[in-house]
């Protein structure tokens, strides 16, 4: 069973039972998600700034690059140290077998699949209705973990995840929203088609990290990052060969462009451990408080307006939270 | 506590006692409140119908005065149909104590309050702001409920409550709807009296009706309207004397102006039921479904366009619905 507990669990733990097992795992569970959060939206955050900022000419493949290497390097440099205390062990050596690695690309090659799509979809709709349309990787995320993780949510819990859905998607409304409902079926079922990529993406993530609950998370992020990086040479090769040779590599990085590349890895490892310590539905919910959290920063110091539709969506949003969290409790008040 | 059974609940009901006590509450219950929710939207369907059939120059309040007095007749109709089959017992008979009948004006009289302010709230925010302002009766109807009935809601019904204010305020979202937030200060105020009046008539209502359970509905009714006629003679004095005296007490009307009539009528009625045999939050919930039935005929038969705040609204309505009947239930899926 999914077991985000209740305050009222965490206060009794918190109480009781103070270094216990249950209490350190849900510590551990609560610092990755909040790290999660803060790091995903201070990455939109920064994306806000840049464009404020003006426009960079970098190019996108080899920054995606810069973030593998990083996060292996972040890897490699953990796994030493744990090296030099504990030694190495069955659980922390690099090598492996042909059998554990086998699995590593496929969550890499399932979002490269879902970003060649997103070339295409931009034929049937405009980029806020890909943003509105882009909620559905919530429902596909929570069906596709149903189904492949075979966890279960209870149906307080599924109500949550529904108002997930609807509460983000409308408070991303705006009066273009619309045009949404005129897509052509085949915008929706590209649509649909991406969500379950992005979503089996995530749960084929978890069920690697998790298949082995002893192995290091360092060493089941280095092997991810080496695929990663393997896929963002190739795309470097299709798409941005002749710009990087004319221009060089790092052509266009200001200061702004290396910030973002030093949040992606980070953010890229949270959601690593967010998968081996928590699961993918609250990466879910992460991900969601994270734009919430984006906008009200971005009302504190860019300026921007709240909307109606935003201010209904945030408290759909919370209810959500709350009934999820409270979903296998009932009091009464 | 409140017991608006869930699915699960209703079933056993069907299945094992088909004709016992609490089948036959639930059963009255439901055709209470799905004859208000079907009223409540054909209302709202001829008040279209007849705007698109041009104006109609009839008085407000002479219509108001012929809902309440004929009101009164069916009660009375309902009373003497009684009288014959059963006799006049002290639960039917019409003559009643002054302690009894001294409650009965205060309703009407807190929703002739609430209507007077109706006409200054307009010096603050435009009818479609107002509109949306009105969602606050739903929050404001559960706090009194809770407050003046000391009945109890579980945290999942409240949650489901706070939905369904948050769910029909989206679905009337539309381009002009971000200006409320600029409402000020003194228009927040007025709305939330307003919808602290509202709720207070609606949850007096409630008392006045259950106060004396076995007391006869229709003698209750009775005496609800006859208060609603001699308010709505003072409104014909005060606002339409002189067009009356002019032009006649049914100048005006048509075959449209006959068609509401009947169903304010009928609906009032209906009201009464839910309160008698249900309560507030089944009131709240039938009017809101109402709503939505409303958009839904009117996209039916008036080619009105569906907006995906609507279909967003939608949602989040149905879900409070299917929580606040579960609320109580917590089921693994």
């Amino acid at each position: 069973m999914h077991d985000f507990p209740s305050l009222g669990i965490v206060n009794s733990f918190i109480t009781l039972w103070p270094f216990n097992m249950e209490g350190t795992k849900w510590k551990r569970k609560s610092i990755v998600t909040a790290a999660l959060t803060i790091l995903t939206s201070s990455q939109a955050i920064l994306i806000v700034w840049s464009k404020r900022a003006g426009k960079y000419e970098y190019s996108v493949t080899t920054a995606n690059f810069l973030v593998e290497a990083l996060k292996c390097a972040l890897s490699l440099a953990a796994l030493a140290r744990i090296w030099r205390s504990e030694g190495v062990t069955e659980d922390n050596r690099l090598s492996t077998t042909l059998d554990e690695v086998i699995v590593y690309p496929i969550p890499a090659f399932l979002y490269l699949v879902k970003n060649l799509l997103q070339y295409y979809i931009f034929q049937y709709v405009d980029a806020p209705g890909y943003q509105i349309l882009k909620n559905l990787n919530i429902i596909s995320t929570g069906i596709l973990y149903r189904i492949i993780l075979k966890k279960k949510l209870s149906s307080i819990q599924w109500a949550a995840f529904i108002l997930l859905c609807a509460g983000c998607t409308t408070a991303q409304l705006d009066p273009s929203s619309d045009r949404v409902l005129q897509t052509p079926f085949q915008g929706w079922l590209m649509a649909i088609v991406m969500a379950l990529f992005s979503g089996f993406a995530g749960v084929y993530t978890e069920a690697i990290m998790k298949k082995r609950p002893s192995r290091n998370i360092n060493v089941q992020n280095f092997w991810l990052y080496v695929f990663g990086m393997i896929f963002n040479v190739v795309a470097i090769l299709v798409q941005d060969f002749d710009a990087v040779v004319e221009k060089g590599f790092f052509h266009g990085y200001s200061l702004i462009t290396v910030l973002m590349i030093l949040n992606h890895a980070l953010s890229g490892i949270a959601v690593s451990m967010v998968m081996k310590y928590a699961d993918n539905i609250v990466k879910v919910y992460a991900t969601s408080v994270a734009m919430l959290l984006t906008a009200f920063v971005s009302f504190l110091f860019f300026g921007f307006q709240f909307s109606t539709a935003f201010l209904l969506g945030s408290i759909v949003v919370s209810v959500s939270i709350y009934l999820h969290s409270n979903g296998g409790v009932q009091r009464q008040q």
